[in-house]
């Protein structure tokens, strides 16, 4: 139930809220209003031509002065709507640029965060493996002597707790909410918005020619069909501007201050702690590493393994030559463990994943919104201009002679009005009123 | 010296040697080619209109035919060179943003490589003040039992190693290539291409218009005036036109492979060893990490450091209760020698500086060359029209009326040549040859 009260609401981002919602839809109704408005003075225009021209001078039957200077306008008319499309389509292609962005930064974020989850479930197996074969392998052969079984389970102790430290560092494994699954719906509205706006774009472009040509080639009837495609035009552009309007209104108010919306929408998709959303959206001196703790212990743990292994190396292996290769192969292990370690803390450290936050986030405010501003710009020039277009075309068809299919160049299929009837050196056998009055 | 030889050149990018040179050049030299020709061509064009008309009917003093054919088709020639204004901003705008991702990412680059130093100069200035401070004084303070000396003697050599392993981590450190400097230059260059393009663009654009209002007003002076200009924006396009098909022909070949040509380049600009380069640059699984081996020892160091502080605690404490102060302050400095050290892992590590590398190579090879071409459609578009403009003008002017200071519609400024005098009621005295020859 919408009930506009006009009452000012708080600029901040709250596409939630109904009265947030309510004056996004007052901006856009505004085109509405602005479309009504063109429609109802072109109306009055067209009638007021119409009706109330003045009497001509009696018995002379010229048309109306001006006819040229109508012509003209329409044609600048007409280039302001061409230099609009062009301002349209560079606006169009930055909006997808900028969405493409964020949808790729949103990608590389998948990347980042399912790369975690990868390398933590692989060493995590690796080391469990370890500890089930070499370690047992080990404790049986090392049955006799007890302080190197000790040693051997203190390792085992140990691997068990890395493991278990660097599971809990799987943050993102089991939330609900997947960045490529967003990635994927992004593009698939911007796939069909950058659509719509370049068929807009391409009919726009194709009403301003077939004008210019139909100006060009005197022809009513294309006249008055490209009037008619004007009318549609119009309402096209002052729909896009409303859409437009209401999207920069809302995207501005977001991106005035995103951190904070952002925080709260993913801490409830996700139920993730703030303290890693903090991390990973501030990014700074100020929030402390959520992980540091537990990559410590894992570091220390894995290198009190590699010291209880070298240690065994040295006590056992003399005395059991048949130690030497499960202790080599832990030692393997031990080392690509450590190698995912550091992948894992170059992972987890919060640069890559705010840089892809910054990156999503510039694509949005700042591409996107100037490409979507451009739009905006290009609906209101194409609306002026086609407002303009229908003023002056049927006045300018109005002036063209009633029937002459044959007034084209030969073989060119274009028309000569433009000089060469008025360099014919027939002496005017009148005076006109208007624009011609010293015949030379 | 230059010795054109029109061998074929082998497409690697290989900008120092003579021969790529002369192929570059060659292909800009091509454009002056294009520019002779089209100057000869428009001359011989005017030469033949101006001196072998068709003699007219005789006593007929009608002006040749097809005078507004010759007016459309200038305006649809600079219809042309407007849409190519169009796309010159569209590529103009592309070039910028490609190249602003070039300068960006490698000033990114640059903050990552400084952080490393600083890091690591930060994190080995505060390991050297706690092994001449604190170490020292516990060793001190422990003076009378020898085997607490021992491990306080233990902690400050692995201390001390540390500090070795990590100084020779600051790789970038003494090396004279700076990527800020390189970014500093490229957006130099790049801000007067960028300006010197908005002003052709301007020049063109300004020519266009003026040249219309020149042809709606018939004012001689106007369009004699901006068919000089016309001439000079036909120099500039096809001088530009020579500039970026040899930029385009360079920059592609370049963006062919670039890896194998930074690399080299890189080496030896910097003289790092190419295990190195080949991490940053290559950046995938089959190369092996050159720094693994020092963090693991770091690592392995600062756990067996932190043991060591763990057992004197243990161990000394009781007994000397003064060496609790110095031991405390050490676990502190170790717990953020840990917290650095894990920064440094992230910022050593691959993903984020060939992330830089790769955001580089996009911009330049993908957003740059496409404006590129733009601005190539751009040249090619606008010297067409240009052209096509400078040959249909003279004709056009020489239509005009010869002075007719008055043909202005009354108060517009703006004449009324289009239908007004082709709507006249007159019955024309006699059929023209060309257009009209139906008369109503």
């Amino acid at each position: 139930r919408a009930d506009f009260q006009l009452r000012p609401v708080p600029s901040g981002f709250a596409p939630q809220e109904r009265e947030y919602q309510q004056a996004l839809l007052l901006v856009a109704a505004l085109a509405g209003l602005g479309l009504g408005l063109s429609l109802i003075f072109i109306a009055v225009y067209l009638i007021r031509f119409c009706c109330c021209r003045p009497p001509g001078p009696p018995g002379a039957k010229s048309p109306p002065p001006g006819g040229g200077c109508v012509t003209w306008s329409c044609i600048a008319a007409l280039l302001v709507g061409c230099a609009g499309i062009g301002i349209g389509f560079y606006g169009n292609s930055e909006t997808s640029d900028g969405v493409s962005q964020l949808s790729s930064a949103l990608l590389h974020a998948n990347h980042t965060l399912s790369a975690i989850d990868h390398l933590v479930l692989e060493t995590v197996e690796r080391l469990g493996e370890a500890v089930r074969a070499e370690l047992t392998t080990l404790e049986e052969v090392l049955g006799q002597r007890t302080e190197l079984v000790a040693a051997a389970r203190g390792a085992r102790r140990q691997a068990e707790a890395v493991a278990q430290q660097l599971q809990e560092l799987a943050f993102w494994r089991g939330v609900p909410l997947s960045p490529l699954q967003v990635a994927e719906d992004v593009s698939f509205v911007e796939e069909y918005r950058w659509l719509a706006y370049v068929l807009l774009l391409l009919l726009e472009l194709l009403v301003c020619l077939f004008t210019l040509l139909g100006l060009a080639k005197q022809s009513k009837w294309l006249v008055i069909v490209m009037t008619v495609m004007s009318l549609l035009v119009l309402i096209l552009s002052w729909g896009s501007m409303g859409l437009e309007a209401a999207t920069a209104v809302g995207l501005s108010d977001f991106c005035s201050s995103p951190d904070t919306y952002i925080l709260n929408l993913t801490q409830e998709e996700t139920g993730l702690s703030s303290d890693i959303l903090n991390y990973y959206f501030l990014c700074n001196q100020a929030v402390s590493d959520p992980f540091q703790q537990r990559l410590t212990l894992s570091q220390r743990a894995l290198a009190s393994i590699h010291s209880q292994l070298q240690g065994l190396e040295r006590e056992a292996v003399p005395q059991f030559p048949s130690a030497q290769k499960p202790l080599l192969s832990l030692e393997e292990t031990l080392n690509v463990t450590e190698g995912n370690f550091h992948q894992l803390v170059a992972l987890l450290h919060c640069r890559g994943l705010h840089k892809d936050y910054g990156a999503a986030l510039r694509g949005l405010c700042e591409d996107a919104l100037e490409g979507l501003l451009f739009l905006l710009l290009f609906s209101l020039l194409s609306a002026g201009a086609v407002a303009t277009a229908l003023c002056s075309l049927p006045r300018a068809w109005a002036l063209f002679p009633p029937r002459n299919p044959s007034a084209s160049c030969s073989g060119s299929h274009l028309s000569e009005p433009l000089l060469h009837a008025r360099l014919e050196p027939v002496p005017p056998p009148r005076s006109f009123p208007g624009c011609r009055r010293r015949p030379h």
